[in-house]
């Protein structure tokens, strides 16, 4: 369609109430989305990857959600109308949204490309859950579990044709939080690379690491993932629980990447860093379980740091070293009407290693 | 004179007994040390610094100490014996002694100029209660609180002329604590920089960051300690109490230097940093108060790091930079008798900014 004269596109998808007493589910929502304007598409969505943070923010672990919730930020999608001001992307091309749709685009974190730092009013204006307008007071955005999004085009991904869209979603947000870290934090070939936690993150970080030339170690708590982690190319398994094995590697790697979800005990990784190295946390977005023991960090010159995501034109690049390095996220495919029960799985770490949605059928649904 | 037939040396000094019952008092001791071998000299103490980790180690707080214990880590002394094979410095040469006398030498660490992180079997040989001979029962080391030192020449400081030796003790720890994180961390000119804790540390840290060419701001918990901070020249001074003024600085720094040597709360601290910025605790060899919150580490892509004094190079180059800058710590003058006095004042924070043992007189009776 060449143009739009609509004022609001209709929408459905899965979503949350609010209402957490007796347990939040996912549940058939219609809403309405405000029409692209000249600089905006508007994208039918093919597969949504589901994220460890959809869950905490339909169940308001981090006490900033706004309901109704819709999550979903690793979306694949076809770009079925693109306002007339839309110059890099053109209708029918397959394109990927990521955990953001706007920003401020002038502070000096969006100058820097450092767009998830937006020093903005509201900050960036993430896919669901974002401020959509910041002196309005419908300021609620709405994810990929829905049919359709609408996003400014500086704010979309290419999805590079060697990569099969099927599987790709989850690098825009699983694939960029582990890039951008192991980046930021210059791993280099050679270098002793741990990453803790082998779920939908850890597994992207395994893959990437090694692509990168590192020797990578995988942690995990469980015995049973020592296979599926040297499968994945890790070098080395470690089981945290094994404390011999734990020993056995400390001060031994220049840098750990630590994906575990919920708050743990940070002491025992940060024993393994060799001197000056330094431990990242991505995922844990609330205090560890104890507190950091500075007489560790201090005695080899060790660094704990923190990461979030990463900005458009990193996310691009990790879309595109993907895409060079053969480098696919391990998913399980399921549909829209099954993601309660995906959501249970993941709360259990019953995954392998990430649930994308194929949208396809539910977005055709004509009710 | 040109030789020394002894195998013992003669020294007195003052040190803890490990009677820790009832308070730990230092008092009169007298011991012997190994004569200087051909790379080693004898130093006649003249002037010692009294740290905050002087009172730690008497007391134990770390769990390491070896008593009887003889603190003492910031000396400046002469030379009067030099072995054979020491080319670098000459008998009657003032010197100065720091936190280190030994190491292994052939480490990653030693070979970096890192001897503080040094990897052999037990670490470097610290100037005081540390491993003597690694194989041997009689392992402990005594500092400077004492009329002798025996050191390797590696080991040992030259005093820029520039600099008056009955203040500038205080370099060869408080000094090179503070300048090797603000080197480190990258500091330069038009940074803003923190320092937090105003005392015998961080008096030194504002000192050399100002140097540096950073905006520096001194935070302090003692309202009255403002305008102290302001005469070390501080741009500006915020009180850690003050709730307002710490908001009004939140995503401010580049790089916060904390000093606060006891168990602090370090979040409100992170949140003054600001996007990509680190913070670095010295002195506090213990875990925090409080777990990390990594929504605020995180958020920002911020790091905390912890360091450790500084490799004997490092030292020499902080002397050199005081000399260069016209540094010199601001000191109290005590007399050895006074220390047990200077210890309860020092834990009382009352002391502007570090006390310096006067040893001459000391070092002159003849007992
Ligand atoms: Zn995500
Ligand atoms: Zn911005
Ligand atoms: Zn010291
Ligand atoms: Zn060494």
């Amino acid at each position: 369609m060449a143009t739009l004269t609509l004022e609001k596109i209709a929408a459905r998808g899965y979503g949350a109430s609010g209402n957490l007493v007796g347990g939040e589910t996912l549940k058939p929502i219609k809403f309405e989305r405000d029409a692209p304007k000249d600089n905006e598409v508007l994208i039918e969505v093919l597969y949504c990857g589901v994220c460890h943070s959809d869950v905490h923010q339909v169940e308001n672990d981090w006490k900033n959600t706004i309901y109704p919730c819709v999550p979903g930020h690793e979306v694949i999608g076809r770009i079925t109308y693109a306002g007339s001001a839309v110059t890099k992307f053109a209708e029918g091309e397959i394109v990927g949204v990521g955990c953001m749709i706007d920003s401020c685009r002038s502070c000096s974190a969006c100058r820097d490309g450092e767009e998830q730092f937006c020093e903005g009013p509201h900050g960036p204006t993430m896919t669901y859950n974002g401020y959509f307008k910041p002196d309005a007071s419908e300021y609620n955005t709405y994810g990929g579990y829905s049919t359709n999004l609408v996003v400014p085009e500086d704010f979309l991904l290419k999805i590079p044709d060697a990569l099969d869209i099927r599987k790709a979603a989850p690098i825009l947000c699983a694939g960029i939080t582990t890039y951008s870290p192991l980046k930021h934090w210059n791993v280099k070939p050679g270098d002793k690379v741990a990453i803790a936690g082998i779920g939908g993150l850890g597994h992207m970080a395994v893959m990437i690491a090694k692509a990168m030339g590192a020797e990578v170690t995988a942690i995990t708590t469980h015995e049973d993932k020592r296979k599926l982690a040297g499968e994945l190319g890790a070098d080395k398994v470690i089981v945290s629980d094994n404390k011999a094995e734990m020993k056995r590697h400390e001060k031994y790697f220049n840098f750990i990447l630590v994906t575990i979800p919920d708050a743990f005990d940070v002491n025992p990784y940060v024993c393994l860093l060799r001197r000056r190295g330094s431990l990242v946390t991505v995922g844990l977005l609330a205090p560890y379980k104890t507190p950091v023991n500075n007489m560790d960090v201090a005695s080899q010159g060790r660094s704990i740091g923190g990461s979030l995501i990463g900005g458009i034109a990193e996310t691009q690049e990790v879309l595109n070293f993907c895409a060079e390095h053969n480098i696919l996220p391990h998913v399980e495919m399921i549909e829209m009407e099954d993601i309660n029960d995906a959501f249970e799985k993941l709360k259990d770490d019953d995954v392998r290693f990430r649930y994308v949605i194929d949208m396809r059928a539910f977005t055709a649904k004509n009710v």
